[in-house]
């Protein structure tokens, strides 16, 4: 693979760009080019934390999805979006890393942690170098900007995308002593009703924007709350024993 | 509350010192105390982590464990043991506070993620300004090195310690998409057989010492293996919807 590129997969933590770990930050400085991926027509959160990080003459590579909510995930049109839209960029990055030059491909939070960067790394990493570099979790920057430790001792956490239905989200809780609900948006209402259900609902903490300008952290909202971002969460914490 | 120290609860990450934080460098080279936890008799892996990043005269208080797994968690004695020696440590803290020392405490990996901040904060934060700093976990640490993406889209992520009995390990593992069982140690044979029960032996990767000097990756060794520490990890990557 001599005169390729090298191929970086780099966590830039939950959004403060204080939050990036010193590793992330000397890659990007080094970086000739750097890559990163955004709603259609924004900027996204990543190319918002990495400013101020970034080298002269950096080339930017701005990996813009065609689809987010819009489809049902479920969906074959999203499928077939989706998966044209990675092959696309893998064949961006690759120009780049054919040429000798090293690419950093930016995710925030972790880039394994529901990241990103999984389908350039499932799609490239076989054919360069490639390295990942952890980061710090979104759920990590709220729980603790929401001074809420989230497990003890031999506590068991699960984290559960809030898309799932009213029986598999009931199912788990019950069942967890710590939870992380992700993903919150227009599930807010059915989410709050399964914790209510199980006496959960004194326990929980809301979450939006953890670590950024316009954080919000309050106590469980009501049923009718219609605010509830793609991104924000709920943190149930475990109650294990306390020392 | 002018006139006192602030207290810092810091995570360091799961071994690298270049996984720390540019918050976590930031603030261990500014404090005049910084506080770690260690077994009796050892130097510890969080202050490993922080070498090199200490101001010149910096205080340290070394907080040794009276006992870590000689005695079951379950145990009064244990409860005993570790309630009297944090709320040593909280005294110990305390002095520097109220001399209007700042005191950063560390923890190896994120403080609210089974740290052992957790009992400081608990009784600390009421009475000193306090602020948490997240870090990257060492499962994060972990399941990158091993080159291993945990969750993929809607995936729903179990935690579970080793030392769940056998059917507890069973139901939780039967439906979490993805699962990192961490606490390994003595407890690893049980955790392989119920893994190979469920058919998600193939599937799992062994991890010790993520990030750090002496890491082994390995897939899931054999019944017979007995060398597995107390830190070592097992992780069962998701297979959600890969695009």
């Amino acid at each position: 693979m001599s005169g390729q590129g090298r191929l970086y997969g780099v966590g830039v933590g939950p959004g403060d760009p204080e939050l990036m770990t010193l590793k992330a930050a000397r890659l990007l400085r080094a970086a000739p080019v750097v890559a990163y991926f955004c709603k259609l027509g924004q900027r996204g959160h990543a190319r918002t934390i990495i400013e101020g990080f970034l080298a002269d003459g950096v080339v930017e590579e701005k990996l813009a999805y065609p689809v987010t909510t819009e489809i049902p995930a479920a969906d074959a049109a999203y499928h077939g979006a989706l998966t044209g839209f990675y092959d696309d960029a893998a064949r961006r990055l690759s120009v780049h890393l054919d040429a000798g030059r090293d690419v950093v491909v930016v995710s925030e939070g972790d880039p394994f942690f529901y990241g990103s960067f999984m389908p350039i790394f499932h799609r490239l990493s076989a054919l360069y170098e490639t390295e990942v570099v952890a980061g710090v979790s979104g759920m990590a920057g709220c729980w603790t900007r929401a001074r809420t430790p989230i497990t003890y001792g031999d506590d068991i956490l699960t984290v559960l995308p809030a898309t799932l239905d009213r029986a598999a989200l009931k199912h788990h809780l019950e069942r967890a002593d710590a939870a992380v609900i992700m993903k919150l948006g227009r599930h807010f209402a059915k989410v709050r009703s399964v914790l209510e259900e199980l006496g959960l609902a004194a326990r929980a903490v809301y979450v939006e924007r953890g670590t950024m300008a316009g954080e919000r952290i309050l106590p469980l909202p009501p049923a009718d709350f219609a605010g509830a971002p793609y991104f924000a969460i709920l943190l149930v914490p475990g109650r294990g024993r306390l020392l």
